[in-house]
């Protein structure tokens, strides 16, 4: 039994806000499950209302292509394979770093997004956040 | 000081989830801040994905208009006055119960929005959440 | 291993379709997986094209909230506990019949979407597009 | 009589499917009418959800403009003459390879979507799609 729980997505939310903390820089943070569908977000006090959408939609993204949006971003810019990315799936496409596949034993199991800080900021939190899983 | 918190969230999420498990209907469960921005959401194990977008926006609703959706619903069906708003705002506006304002010292402070089951069993795990804000 | 795979879709289209034959009316049907995700549409020669997004969005209700769209219906209605429903989801919950749960072994894995014709005649061909998948 | 028919869009499927297998990479695909509206849609098994619609959109943008995405892409680069154009119609243009306008008898008759790999193998098994058309 693989699925995500709502217990599963506070031990991420734990760990990255911990890491958040560290940095000094409150982040918006969001789980999806393997149908990309929202288990639950939370913003950190006196994070950035505009990454509401922005942390919910790098954790769609990460699930709906099985990729990092920091990997995405590398092929999404002008004059490479997947530029234009961006503007499909209603604007849902997040291309900067931020955003990663969430797996277990191997199995993409949902997707984590972060938003809040600098690109380095919301991926390394991020990345503290899906070690997390275990 | 009168701005909600994350901790705020996560006092009425405990007291909502309590109340939902006592119903035995798991339910998604959001809060959103004075300025009708998602603070938090979460979703219970097992809780109808659909219902997501309804929670977040029944909590949206109840703070755009300081008003429970069940009262607005009141007003909101055919040859009421207010019939048609649910098309307004881009959809968000939900009208049947389960979304409250949440007040603190008497002041309007936020929305709490709850989807998952029948409209009395939302209204009622609402209604836990909301009073613990306390 | 109880996802749908496409060749479940194409066993679930080819009884949907021989149903909608015997009745003479084209249809759109669609199947969805447990995320709510499509697998896969047509649309039968002569069918409406206003019905591509109708099936699709009837197979996406019918996962989203566990219950087949007819029955929905019943509790959507002006004075019904569920009245605004329809304009929740950006508009994709579709409140009339044609969708379907699809289960296997007791589980819903998916959704099932018809739209082309009267009530009736979208409910017989999800029906027997159901029934299909054993 | 020219019109796309579904059993059309099957064979345009079939093709397409044996070349995304030979280069064991799962595809989506999707096939417009000459309205540009969706005739059929297919996720190969183990596809990633985030192209169900972009192949849509991939399809519909080479019937919109009758020409490939890949030739699009051309022209839609900063500093060139359609720069932007991927924010038009709602954010359904695409361009970025893999999207063919479909023809028969010199006449474009519909458009055919990939998205599922990388833009040199969405173009390929594109372009076995639309070659099977005839």
């Amino acid at each position: 039994m693989s699925a995500l729980s709502l217990a599963d997505a506070r031990t991420i939310f734990a760990a990255a806000e911990k890491r958040a903390e560290e940095l000094g820089q409150p982040m918006n943070i969001a789980v999806v499950d393997a149908g990309g569908n929202l288990i639950a977000h939370e913003r950190m006090d006196g994070a950035w209302m505009g990454s509401v959408n922005i942390s919910i939609n790098k954790a769609w993204t990460a699930r709906a292509f099985d990729i990092s949006t920091k990997d995405l971003a590398d092929n999404s810019g002008p004059g490479q394979q997947f530029f234009g990315i961006h503007t499909s799936n209603d604007g849902r496409v997040m291309i900067f770093a931020g955003g990663i596949p969430l797996k277990r034993d191997g199995e993409v199991v949902g997707g984590l997004g972060v938003s809040g800080g600098g690109g380095d900021q919301d991926q390394a939190v991020a990345e503290a956040g899906a070690e997390a899983l275990g």
